[in-house]
């Protein structure tokens, strides 16, 4: 199938380089004009612009946008809306705001275009793994794209599959979903993310309590010399807290024990926020998925103003002086 | 009444002084002999030992101990326990775990020795305040030294008196209550500082919203100006959040308004983490509570260990890159 | 000063009479005729429609709206921009979303027409202790009505001067503050009803505490028998966590120790909310104050479909079955 | 090698049954006359005493205690402890809290016996995935173990091996480690569960989430119509959140997709709690962690008294009533 990825970055080249190698056809675009002759040096036809990208196709233009959410991802859609013509396709397969692609689907539906919003998981391991994707659309277009998922997709691999499962929709064993129409696919990419960010959370405290309990601090009696890389190993098997997240742990253990090149310092993209903001659309009470979160904004300072204000109450009723550490 | 008080640190010293000032005898030790001088100067009869500040009473004695919780505490209670007779009374009004209490008044009462904890709030205003005082050991006890906790407590002040209150025991309104057996008084001492804790991140949080709104960090557009000093001030009249954290608050601001003097380096003793400890025996779920203590941990650390496991997974999925900010 | 109060519910309703007890002439508006009736009774002059209403003014016209927030609000606003001339005043006294007044601000400028948003706290006591108001909007208005916040705050009255004060504006002093431009107002409401949910919690959480040490849940030898009326009635003498949240549950224990007149499904209005939307715009992390807003979600509901989801993973890959209690 | 197997219970059977399918004679006893001859129609020799059982070995005496935490296994090891003799072995493979292994090594070692740990995870699972083992002990005794651990742990599998993994000790590689003296072996499984706790409780959250998309109580507009096992399906595939734990999931939604064979009242250990009280002896900052703890707690309630007293706050300042939904 004839499709157009824009956006060569991490995650937009590779994900034309894995169509590429199942037989599809890309046409690349980027305002980076070497990300661009590079994917060309692998054999995707390149354009200069999103008009000239257009003009390569023999027939339906499906266009892939693979761009940071927010404006950079608006700002093309907006100008793909203006060259496209009906029947065309416009997907988003970046990380925006679920409801920003309703109100995209909205826009574009009256003059004939489809619009799909893929989330996509995998990170820089998908072009070798396979990408995982939860895709909102109309039924019929997504239907339509199915080869372009299909050779995304991880595929059966050598999964177990699930006891139990019966359903007659095989796309979730092969790595895909069709999750709803507009929105339903980044709504569900996002409380993915959610989860993520819970998930890492726990094993960061986990390992920050054995990591602690090695340390000089405690009095030497309550002391252990715990060995994380060995205990993030072990953990991979036969553990009921194996995943693939503890398999980076245990690689990033085993060639940094005490993690010193890392600064900890870590950024928090929309999705975390927003899944709050769902969450208390619904009024679900979601604790774990919050602190995970504050964890990360936590991480970014020093003393908070918070923390002054408890160092100046303390201070109010105790006399008590607070010492830097 | 004659009484020992043992420890003329701020509190100690304080709580002397209230008593003298209200006709009571007061006889002090500390290790500290300036501390000793210092309170005789103001009418107290000091000693240089326990053993010698036994020998001052002229009838039965009670040894008020003032000390911080743990070790120095549990020794003056241990040396106590060899020089007081049968019908004496150990009083230990610092911050001790209930349980503690509960296995001393175990060991005391076979020899005739009677001891009741006392949880002591009021900080370095109790002098001018008076202290707020929760109470366990053996019911007679307790209203033997009614005229002591009598004298500590604010009493009725200008207090409202609270709607549909009706209860014969005045003591709670006059400031003290007799909480139950042995432990009793510290444990709800400690619930009293798990609160605590509660209120003053509930407000650190606040504030932190609110001085952050005034950030350069924020777009122009999104800014406010915020005056902090005001906003804390008008707080304090007609609004649900009054308190007297709160004035505290209030008094902090005027003075400083960034809160430039105060490091956010944030102590923590060990109610904090003992109010935990006895939810997690009742299976109370508190997540205010654990979060106010957590935020106290944080604030004196740089990044954590755990911060740096975030870092290096983003890395490992997403080569992500955390540049310290 | 002639100043028209549109919805007489429990807010509005006492508004009027404080305006009018302070010598301020009210005309007033509700769908609800028996309202208008009633506060004509007390004083006030009645309209049957907001266009009967503003004809009633002599003069510039101040509309002050107190509706509950969102489209009862919102659309009493956009027939106020209808009918109000250029140098009218727009207050909306309820509790609306700060960037919804930005939004108002804007539309209603280029016609002259005066917004000002005003952040009132105090319920159903502020009748009679007056309100705490919190105001955004344009110097010059809030400046001309100052008269009408003088009568609806409190003013002095006996709170202790806070130490260090020195600001030469004392109307944070007499209970209200001009907190900036547009939203400012509801800005400030709102995170103090951040806070007041934070606040809340603690108190609720150490509480809960309190009263499960009684529980027969608990082994005999682990139980006290603690008296909560008299543990919140001493709270409030001498103690660092005394509050008028405090002398609130102190009020409430007094008439019902056990609460079984509650139901414990908590309601929660959009500011706790709006509270968690704005520091995650600020990167502010605020475990408690989202740990308070959540444990109100929780409260409301049976098991949810997460508690099940963890029963079915236990018994996934422990064979647990989980008994309800 | 002989070993004795007390308690066989669905982990303690399980455990010989492996042991004695890679060639191990097991000795085992339980209260249970019927699990005793269950196991001896598998190939074990059954005893009806500790006493007998050890007389059944012919050297050195291994006696691995797979009994409930507390009370079950601190009896059976003091009865071990008169009847081993200098040189045998005694293992707790059950979930011990580590400071009593530590107790427990000192009390032994006096009589030469040798105490060792073991956290063991692998649920129901275990018998035919193998079971992965955290032990603490003496070196020496450890090693000497190795046949024992080696039969019951994973091995190598078909586990990817961690890129960049270096380590001359492989044990970790085959499913368990030697993570130091008595105690460690509890205390790495501990956090284990900790993890696993705020793991389960991440992905419960976001599937909460999900669900409550699908709820009527939503305004339609906002609903979508998630499928749920689908969703757990796809990221079992290539998504960042791939898991043992999402596999469970996958199966129980594939069987239950409303998950109405789950009552949602969650039990927990005692590990959950430990975690938390070694983070707090530790000053490590534990959000996730704890708030997963406490969703279990109040899953297994109805309205708590703090919820109660929410309710009754709120009603005292602004006379709302809590209506139950």
């Amino acid at each position: 199938m004839q499709i157009a990825i824009i956006g060569l970055g991490r995650m937009g080249g590779n994900i034309a380089r894995r169509l590429m190698a199942h037989g599809h056809e890309c046409l690349v675009f980027d305002r980076n004009r070497e990300a661009v002759s590079g994917l060309q040096g692998e054999g995707a036809r390149g354009a200069s612009s999103l008009q000239e990208l257009a003009g390569l196709f023999a027939g339906r233009r499906v266009f892939w946008v693979m761009l940071p959410a927010g404006e950079p991802t608006e700002a093309t859609i907006r100008e793909l809306a203006g060259i496209a013509a009906p029947g065309d396709v416009v997907i988003d397969g970046g990380n925006t705001f679920y409801k920003d692609d309703i109100r995209r689907a909205r826009e574009l539906e009256p003059r004939g275009i489809h619009y799909v919003d893929v989330g996509t998981s995998g990170g820089v391991w998908g072009l070798e793994r396979g990408y995982c994707m939860m895709i909102g659309g109309p039924e019929d277009t997504v239907r339509e794209l199915d080869p372009v998922f299909d050779a995304l997709a991880p595929g059966y691999g050598d999964i177990e599959r699930t006891t139990g499962r019966d359903a007659p929709d095989d796309r979730a064993e092969r790595g895909y979903i069709h999750a709803g129409p507009a929105g339903a696919g980044h709504f569900v990419k996002m409380v993915h993310n959610g989860i993520e960010y819970g998930l890492m959370q726990a094993y960061a405290e986990g390992f920050d309590i054995l990591k602690t309990k090695n340390s000089e601090h405690l009095p030497a009696e309550e002391r252990f010399d715990l060995n994380l890389p060995d205990i993030a190993e072990v953990w991979r098997r036969g553990s009921v807290i194996s995943s693939w997240l503890l398999d980076l742990t245990a690689i990033a253990l085993a060639g940094d024990r005490n993690l010193q090149h890392f600064s900890g310092n870590v950024a928090d993209s929309g999705e975390g926020r927003w899944t709050l903001e769902a969450a208390m659309e619904e009024a679900v009470p979601v604790n774990v998925l919050s602190a995970a979160l504050y964890a990360r904004y936590r991480s970014r300072q020093d003393a908070t103003f918070g923390d002054k204000l408890l160092s100046a109450m303390r201070y109010g009723f105790g006399g008590h002086v607070e010492i830097p550490q």
